[in-house]
């Protein structure tokens, strides 16, 4: 074997650690009961110790030093080895104590955090919270030192390769200028036509899940290669070929549910579709995570939000709650489904306020890493920030600075990625609909081929292969703008 | 840190690694897709390779030898250092690349397993089980020379630790002249009588769990440190802190799915009831499989087919299934529960038959093991086996070789010490009821407190401070022997 191959083989052992990690981590959120928690905390640590130790043996950087003096010609070698190059560098500028530490301090935090939430009790996960930040605050300071990059950049790094905050505040900027405006004008729309009217509960759990299931299969989630459960924050997780996605029900309305299960589809189809030949090699993998929320948000908020979706799946929802009248007309769930209002969670929100959701997390976060604020700062800047981006006024940390399972994982940097992939889901559609004549006409009768085809070939495909910039070029004509989001947020709910 | 401490903290890893492969094979047997396999076979080769490793480091024999010549004045840590010693002699005597290709093909035999056995098609397993098998040969050879024992015994060692052919022979030996008479004068007493009534079914899948649930948690099942769910062969598997309990259910049939329940809970009490200082330590874990088996036999056998506890169990069956009449008595609950019926099927069979199906199992694996048998000739070997010792007439595979897990996910050497456990169950039993008075008072109340505690003093707390002789000794006076589970026979389907 030449240096290249002894790299694939030991990053291909490195990945199989952290995919079972992963596995563990799913089933902490899924399956495991309370008092799993310290056990599992144990075995989580060591593996990420262990994968942290296999990726920063001198070994390790001899055959990288090696390889790079002798490059690949192979394209997709040559960018495995580049990809290779970015672990290496972000798993070396840790030591493998903070790495133990950190492992620890997020599962304690998140299991604080499950109780504390539902009870509205920020106080309860306060302490941990802190510690666990501290941690993260040592981790941004190694990586910034490393990487040459402000400490928040450090961490955006890891979730965004190459992301950066001036391109952010960029994009941030220009929708915080846009977005105002065109909510008040959205309401105005709204508020000049006949309120849609809500379906009628109860809606049963199981008929809820029956029904997610059959439109998972229409966007085409092979069930032979994943699983639909239930926890408390929805995600999707697993590996390519196992993907495992979650939701959460409420009986008293499906809509919440059966679009973040969509939403979870599209993660899981940008998984399945990675590119197989590469598994367990960083080329393999998923190109960031703006990426990432691109093919959850196309999914959902570009598809099946949309009026062409909705033609297909609303006799199957009529079915499902045994659903009849002016309520479950395709017009009627349409104005449902692209409905703007200001409100509280994130992951409850359209699309036209959520960016100032994401935007808020940003500031704050900033802050928090750059240690312009503490803990304890948290639940009034949360509260005031809300009041000054939606006018909402927050009535507990439940609904406000307890909602998001990230911060309490230790997951800081990640959030301006939900926004990103906003702004890439447009583009990438649009690209789509011109690329592919009748894509929409072939959604309406519940055909998502022709669609997945072309993502297949144009995003998941690619795995790593480019740049986030360079896959948006190739795939869009033009890196990332606001664009595309603009005109697709005129033409659905100013029209 | 002295020698030994560094060796706890090396051990403590490498637990908490195989606790990671632990989870994930929970996960592959009750959540995993089909399309999963090859994946998990990866992570779960890469854990078991990692795990290797780490315990043939050159330091840990360096530090093992160190710890040796200065050992530790304490019992526990002294014992804990002499398990290290056994487990590393296991692990240094086989080379990492037979550890991962058995893991590898352990993992693919039993998923192809998972088809043929309900298809009742050997064919279709043949080649992948003659390929496990020739890598389990290897593992025995390699073992039997490090060990100086035969290549059977040295798989034995692995499952039951000092476990040995003769002291097997002798017990089993005895058992083979005493039951077929036994079972006959079984059988006769019970065509004496009149045949007990069947409860009439269906028995929906929902109130079988429930009921289960709530059985165990009588016996004393921490729902918080654990869970139950569904598989094709019921197991116990997960932490101490975890403990992941599995049955299948029958709807026109709750007896066998509840003792099941009943059966697992018994291992996961042993699980939980280990000494809670010593996680993740060799001390800390159980002492071999056979003082398993005791421990779930004692609940299942022992206790919950016998009269006592189902005066309490009766009335919450009658309520689960909205059962009434004659067929629902304690006295014809008791019969069902307690008949000797020869069958196809192990995990089915009466404590008086089971016996027959461990020394069929243990001559084959013996016989294949050293080579003296092919798998070609396993399907033919097995049926006349059960015809000479049962009187049965196999009617395919499905009930027949293809029945039990173990062989196709590479478990040779330990089918005996199921058997062995039957008669440390009676005999564990019969020291609690002499030193616990009113111990089956109690149990007719629901009550298990007593028999628990005695058993947590006794066993489970002991984790493997001594070896599995003494451990009996100390707690029944005598070391395993064969007239406590005669007695029992008797006294149960006799009188």
């Amino acid at each position: 074997m030449n240096s290249y191959e002894k790299l694939e083989k030991a990053f291909g052992r490195i990945a199989a650690i952290e995919e079972a990690g992963a596995m563990l981590h799913w089933d902490m959120s899924v399956m495991m009961p309370h008092g799993g928690a310290e056990a599992r905390g144990e075995q989580m640590a060591t593996l990420k110790v262990l994968a942290h130790e296999q990726m920063t043996a001198p070994e390790t950087a001899a055959l990288l030093d090696a390889a790079e003096a002798d490059p690949p010609a192979d394209p997709w070698q040559a960018a495995n080895l580049r990809e290779m190059r970015r672990r290496w560098r972000h798993a070396a500028a840790v030591r493998g104590d903070l790495v133990e530490a950190l492992s620890r301090a997020g599962t304690r935090c998140e299991m604080v955090w499950r109780e504390a939430r539902p009870a509205g009790d920020f106080a309860q996960v306060r302490d941990a919270l802190a510690a666990l930040l501290g941690l993260v605050r040592e981790l941004a300071a190694a990586k910034a030192e490393a990487f040459g990059l402000s400490p928040y950049e450090a961490l955006l790094d890891q979730y965004e390769p190459d992301g950066r905050v001036a391109e952010i505040d960029r994009l941030f900027d220009d929708l915080a200028a846009f977005l105002p405006g065109f909510v008040d004008e959205a309401l105005a729309v709204q508020r000049a036509r006949p309120a849609p009217l809500p379906p009628q509960g109860p809606f049963p759990v199981a008929a809820q899940r029956t029904l997610g299931e059959k439109l998972m299969e229409a966007v085409g989630f092979d069930f032979n290669h994943g699983r639909l459960d239930i926890s408390l924050h929805p995600f999707c997780s697993g590996v390519p070929d196992d993907v495992r996605i979650t939701t959460r029900y409420e009986t008293d309305d499906f809509v919440q549910s059966l679009m973040g299960v969509l939403h979870e589809t599209g993660h899981a189809m940008y998984e399945r579709g990675l590119p197989a030949a590469w598994r367990r090699q960083p080329v393999g993998t998923a190109r960031g995570m703006a990426m990432h929320e691109s093919q959850s948000l196309l999914v959902e908020m570009q598809v099946c939000r949309g009026p062409h979706f909705l033609e297909f799946a609303a006799p199957l929802m009529r079915e499902a709650f045994g659903g009849d009248g002016a309520a479950w007309t395709v017009e009627n769930l349409s104005r449902l489904y692209a409905r703007v209002a200001p409100d509280f969670i994130r992951v409850d929100a359209d699309e036209a306020t959520y960016p100032a959701h994401v935007i808020l997390r940003y500031r704050l976060e900033s802050a928090l890493i750059a240690g312009d604020m503490t803990v304890d700062d948290l639940p009034g800047a949360w509260n005031e920030g809300m009041k000054a981006l939606l006018g909402l006024n927050v009535p507990d940390d439940r609904v406000g600075c307890l909602q998001d399972i990230h911060w309490y994982d230790g997951a800081f940097g990640y959030f301006p990625t939900y926004t990103m992939g906003a702004l890439a889901a447009a583009q990438i559609y649009a690209a789509a609909r011109d690329a592919v004549p009748g894509v929409q006409d072939s959604i309406a009768r519940g055909e998502f081929a022709p669609l997945m085809a072309w993502l297949r070939q144009n995003v998941h495909g690619r795995g790593s292969l480019l740049s986030t910039r360079n896959l948006l070029v190739e795939a869009t004509g033009k890196p990332l703008e606001t664009e595309a989001f603009k005109s697709h947020l005129k033409a659905r709910y100013l029209v």
